[in-house]
């Protein structure tokens, strides 16, 4: 009987070794979780053919819809509607000009129908003529209030709890984790060492002019509306080339903005990861892709994966929580 | 007698302890080598007023003139040049055409009175048109055989000793070490690791535009002719902006070209460094600056140094040796 105990007891705690050695605790088991683990497993082993020596140890993230949420809108555009709604009492010309008339009018249809010149004369009103600092202090201030339409929480808590753990699995394995997204780069640099861990020389977006100029005698820069770089399709590999200079060694995606970085990624020797978040969720988060009319993860992406053996993450499959608040007890 | 000889050995060990305690052996002792310990020193010690968190700790470099040879051409121009040679009997035109005739004539002063439109004209001819990775294959290979004119040693041995230990000394403390240049980025991630101990993602230099393309259906990284951005004057706190983020805490330069970077390292909060390196050693390297015709170390920029406070290194007695090969027994 003692015997027993015994055995029952050291059963019991080689399961909580175990699951407290789980690096990708969020990740149901199952061959994408494994294909993660035994990339940096092999890659990071010094005796093992893969071996990537530390200083080129370099991944990319995609950030909307790879770490956080992206439905029904780009959190950046929340900032830059709520932004306009905030200046529009100075603004009266905006009631019947375009595209501020479709934000102030709340059609929500017009505003997912915007093309890209009339988001850039968006972000031309809420994101320049406002010195680096401040625009940052604005996204901080903006974020503390600001509130999910669908989730009602924070969007800084809208954070994919399985892809946090997948950049501290990499930066405990000695990666330099990087965000290279489409969003604007000091937008995300006004979160990011805060809820990735990612600090402001890791972020990578599409980045418009400043100007060194002086306020009051001091020195100060000013975000101007000319864009310098759109981060995004071939932009991705292109703003990769000039901020790090190195080819990555895994990169993280989900959408067709994503293709070349991945492309980019794969088509370096030695072992190489690429991975796409497909959205498949429409009970815990969204479901959009191939089968759905929102979203950029077209049939041929889905396509492309197949037949280069990218991994493919079924977010109703792959992922036990998507949220850290998701559960009970928060996972370390 | 035993322990006069006892007392001897110690005060000769401590000596060597000393010495080789030493982080900054080729700075003769003396005001600016104590400025910079004593930076190093305070802000690196958590319970000092002056220190600054690992992650902020950010030091800038300018390159040419700061951290190796700019007489009496800067390297990148040397290469430029030697290129043009090479490619001179495809461009029978160029004998006839500026800026090329002046360059395959020899003409030494013509060279130098170079005009940005012409360098800019000459830089699209030698560094464009070519995948990045073709073209850092081209710089190493020029590097292996290039020998410059005066000191008849290849470029990569013209690097300053004692700056090289500045480099080292911060990156021991868990400084990040940028190089901050007007030069090409890519001319400068050729050898900067070798060379410098810097890895490409700190190297920020004058960008050209890449454009991602296919070579065989294999995804490859064109350089454009077109400028991304000029790293120079204002053009460096820009950059730095752009590429990092943070406001250096210590900035390293030697020219008007590194004014507004020192400018906006010292605008910072706490304790900041700022520090140019005065040409004025004739016979080791070479005298410019205010009193001479060459350079760019104007008198304005000398005022300047002294009302703000910056250091000025003066290379004739601040440096024990320039050069590493000067010593018979290589420095650590």
């Amino acid at each position: 009987m003692k015997h027993i105990s015994l055995v029952y007891l050291l059963f019991f705690y080689s399961q909580f070794i175990i699951a407290n050695n789980d690096l990708l605790p969020s990740w149901t088991d199952g061959p994408t979780k494994s294909a993660i683990l035994h990339f940096v497993e092999e890659t990071t082993q010094k005796d093992h053919p893969h071996y990537i020596p530390v200083e080129e140890r370099i991944a990319t993230f995609d950030q909307d819809g790879t770490l956080w949420v992206e439905q029904p809108l780009n959190t950046q555009l929340f900032f830059a509607i709520d932004h306009i709604k905030l200046f529009a009492p100075q603004h009266p010309d905006w009631k019947e000009k375009e595209p501020f008339k479709t934000i102030l009018m709340h059609d929500v249809a017009g505003l997912k129908a915007f093309d890209e010149r009339e988001i850039e004369q968006i972000i031309a009103v809420t994101h320049a003529n406002m010195t680096v600092h401040e625009y940052k202090k604005a996204v901080q201030e903006w974020l503390q209030k600001a509130i999910h339409p669908h989730f009602k929480k924070p969007f800084t808590e809208l954070v994919y709890q399985p892809m946090l753990e997948v950049i501290q699995l990499l930066q405990k394995h000695g990666f330099k984790t990087y965000i290279v997204s489409g969003s604007g780069q000091e937008f995300i640099r006004a979160y990011a060492e805060k809820i990735y861990g990612i600090p402001p020389e890791h972020v990578i977006g599409s980045a418009s002019k400043v100007k060194y100029i002086y306020q009051n005698d001091c020195p100060a820069l000013l975000k101007l509306s000319e864009l310098l770089f759109v981060d995004d399709k071939a932009g991705k590999p292109e703003a990769i080339s000039l901020i790090i200079g190195r080819r990555p060694f895994a990169a993280f995606g989900n959408s067709i903005g994503d293709r070349e970085m991945l492309e980019w990624t794969q088509a370096g020797c030695g072992k190489r990861l690429e991975l796409l978040v497909y959205h498949n969720d429409a009970i815990r988060e969204y479901a959009y892709g191939p089968n759905s009319k929102i979203g950029t993860f077209s049939f041929a992406l889905m396509e492309e994966a197949k037949k280069r053996g990218w991994l493919v993450v079924s977010m109703k499959d792959d992922w036990k929580m998507i949220f850290a608040w998701e559960s009970p007890c928060k996972l370390p």
